[in-house]
């Protein structure tokens, strides 16, 4: 799900690379419908989703045939021949199909990190009451879930590391006049734009903080953020007899996209060079500078608070990043909007998926408001 | 075993912090009979074994009792109220002892090089048959050790961190004059005397590659040695995917220690302060110099012709390394010895123990010789 997108073309990538291991049961893809086209023939799914499909007969009669049939999300994620679902659409709209994969009992490898965020709870008790699995794709939580791989539960804190970045080390009055265009430039990762301003204002941190706290079992204060800027060490795991295990390798997100569709097996690489630790290499960490970048203690007081806050959050984050992308907006406001947004929020506590739909629509036209936009 | 060395020592200040969950049954110390008798105040084991008990009615009476009685080391290995026996005694004084612990089904905390390095092939039968286990005390391979916890075998390479010794980028000029003195100051580690001299040598990197070999079983070309002079990033395991895991800590044996004891478990730790990546922190890693540290070649070459050539390696190890530390022969003839030993050596393929002991022998009277001493 999001074929077409940075993930889902990476992960195709996996699949190209391994044909006797993989096979792709379905496609879900975005706009870009040339390349979705490009998929089919290439992957020959027996189901396809795409909003263009199910809005235009006519493309749909181009793509599909009677092999290839339409399918929405919710019923291409319980097809019987799916093992694992990946999900990689951002936003909202991952939530549902990866709840209705885990309730057929499917594992989901999940690339979108609003699911969690806004659902944590939830989407984690719907994985156990079904025997299903939720296995990271993030670089970082893949890293955390290889460290802890044949590890009880003796852990005492998970090191996040952060690149820090485009604008590591840059001072509030310097972050005001940021464009769009320089948000977009990630000194070590190419990632969608949602994920690259995210990484900007490191609110991306904050959200893998919420993630790691639900994948994990682990306290907020016992997950810590330490920045990395050469993106080689992917994340650290600390055990209670002080003993930290990472896990590193050049920055390449086909890695842990491999590593989460043959999971519990590995197989070989094509695409990360071996480390070479014959060249020079220097890994280097420094604190986050937790005043001019906001958006981490945000998330983290949001995900403390609980009920919809993290959905109020996650709304109010991709309403200003798309504002921001937009150059409606200042790089400075987008965590201005969200800290005004949760301000604002009317909590319920124990939401159900209703709520917390209802809690993103509300969210979301505050947020415009708090921006200063009508619609 | 080795209770009043180095590795003794940090063993009992882990049982120290943790009364409930370890009890000393037996232990066997060296000749600072004063410490011993500290010792048996202290851990009241039921069975005790030193070379002066031995040979020394008198001190026998005094330290012993109808509690504590004396054992020799092959009879401590096998007494019902051991579960694991730590052999940190250096040299081929371990071999026996450890081999008369896996025959009892006993698993061995092992701290002891020369042990797997003369005998790796024998010992891992023996442990195999018996169904005991071989657990590394080694910073290095309780680092590969933790890495490999829960992965199958899908291992690539194995990176062993070397701290570089005392000598790092020296060249052969500089080291030519270098004194037992000098050899003694290690950068990060305190460990016993021939120890450290083997870390100044990197001829404990060269023992390191032969005993991971028969830990975990992966080839001699496999397994690649890499400086880190912080020795915080105590070695790593590349899998067949790419993915490298590492497992770091401030350098304190009492780490590896107590996973040794604790396995499966992980236990509190009381010695290693936390890992504080918030103050910068720069690892840093480079290729060592074969030129100029040839050691390790001569090693994994002695290893690779296998027979009695790994016993040859470390007797000549030995034998040069206690005349480098009297005075008398300097740092580079303890290579040129070793070289010459191994070149003059007879090899005896699939030796039995007794081979073994022949081999020892005759390599040291040889290394004597070479050394232009003689006895």
């Amino acid at each position: 799900m999001g074929s077409t997108g940075s993930i889902g073309r990476q992960t195709l990538d996996v699949v190209r690379a391994l044909p006797e291991e993989f096979k792709v049961a379905a496609l879900a893809g975005g706009r870009n419908i040339e390349l979705l086209a490009e998929q089919i023939r290439e992957f020959r799914p027996e189901a396809v989703f795409s909003p263009v499909l199910e809005d235009q007969p006519h493309v749909r009669t181009r793509l599909l045939n009677n092999q290839i049939r339409f399918a929405s999300l919710e019923e291409m994620a319980s097809l019987p021949d799916v093992d694992r679902v990946v999900v990689a659409t951002s936003g909202k709209a991952g939530l549902s199909p990866c709840l209705s994969a885990l309730r057929h009992g499917k594992s989901v490898a999940l690339a979108n990190k609003e699911v969690l965020v806004m659902a944590g709870e939830l989407v984690m008790l719907e994985a156990d009451k079904h025997g299903a699995s939720i296995l990271p794709v993030d670089s970082e939580h893949s890293a955390l879930w290889q460290c802890l791989r044949g590890e009880g539960n003796r852990v005492s804190r998970l090191i996040l590391t952060a690149s820090g970045g485009p604008f590591r080390k840059w001072s509030k009055a310097d972050l005001a006049g940021v464009t769009a265009r320089e948000a977009l430039k990630h000194p070590t990762w190419a990632m969608g734009p949602k994920v690259t301003v995210d990484s900007a204002t490191l609110m991306n941190k904050g959200m893998e903080i919420i993630e790691a706290h639900w994948l994990f079992r682990v306290a907020f204060d016992d997950i810590q953020v330490v920045v990395h800027p050469e993106s080689i060490v992917h994340s650290m795991v600390e055990f209670v007899d002080g003993s930290v295990k990472a896990q590193l390798s050049y920055p390449d997100m086909r890695l842990p996209i491999q590593y989460a569709l043959s999971f519990p097996e590995r197989l070989p690489g094509h695409f990360v060079p071996q480390m070479d630790f014959a060249k020079t290499h220097n890994l280097t960490f420094e604190q986050p500078d937790w005043e001019v970048f906001p958006c981490p203690r945000l998330a983290v007081e949001a995900a403390k608070n609980g009920g919809t806050y993290p959905t109020a959050l996650c709304a109010a984050d991709e309403v200003a990043v798309g504002l921001f992308l937009a150059d409606r907006i200042g790089f400075l406001d987008i965590s201005r909007i969200i800290e005004t947004t949760l301000a604002q929020h009317q909590n319920k506590s124990g939401p159900t998926i209703e709520d917390i739909e209802d809690a993103d629509t509300v969210a979301r036209a505050e947020a415009m408001e708090i921006a200063g936009i009508t619609s």
